[in-house]
């Protein structure tokens, strides 16, 4: 795995609607695999979490993650990234959770139960 | 994540050729995550390595894995598989190899290097 940035010829990818399949260690030490949408902002993976999310508290435990994003133009075309959540915090407004609705369905979120609290999870990509 | 067989409902996913994305522990504890052909014999999931694949080497390491693939119909419909493996052998006569390539390409394996031994590795179904 090279080190570093996403190279540039795989940022198509990266501003597709191809879903992450995000890979995480659960409580026990062993992994998980789970596929979601996502956002990239030209250097973080943006994931969007609720509170109670197994990811999420998977992620709080330990924050290394991988994800693995197929081309849905040519599925044996992949990238793979390998990083770590650096911060989440509270999606304001849910103006991230809205933008990723809106980039994989054309409409904002609408699926949101009373009362959700959406976070926005910050991805470092190390490699 | 309930324990047990897939339940019947998901045999069309495991049938299906969507692609499935693997997570394994690497050799420094982190998750990696990667998209596999696969085939499914009614009770194991079924992957092909050869030997000096990372996944693999991993697996060796640290049987524990997770798979989740996506409905080629409808992304929004997945199954998580959380399993091990349970053994790895040489893939007599490519069989293995040339099922999965049969299924995603209607063809079988035409990519091989020469002098390329491939394993069967079985991927029992925990939850």
């Amino acid at each position: 795995m090279p080190k570093g940035p996403v190279p540039a010829q795989y940022h198509d990818i990266l501003n597709s609607t191809g879903l992450a399949h995000v890979a995480t260690i659960g409580p026990d030490g062993r992994p998980q695999s789970n596929p979601v949408w996502f956002a990239w902002d030209g250097e973080h993976v943006l994931l969007s979490f609720t509170e109670s999310k197994k990811k999420y508290q998977n992620l709080l435990k330990n924050p290394a993650i991988a994800l693995s994003i197929t081309d849905p133009a040519n599925p044996l075309r992949y990238i793979e990234i390998r990083g770590k959540l650096e911060s989440s915090e509270l999606d304001e407004g849910n103006a991230l959770i809205d933008g990723i609705a809106t980039k994989y369905t054309g409409a904002p979120w609408a699926w949101g139960q009373p009362g959700e609290v959406r976070l926005k999870g910050v991805i470092a990509v190390e490699s």
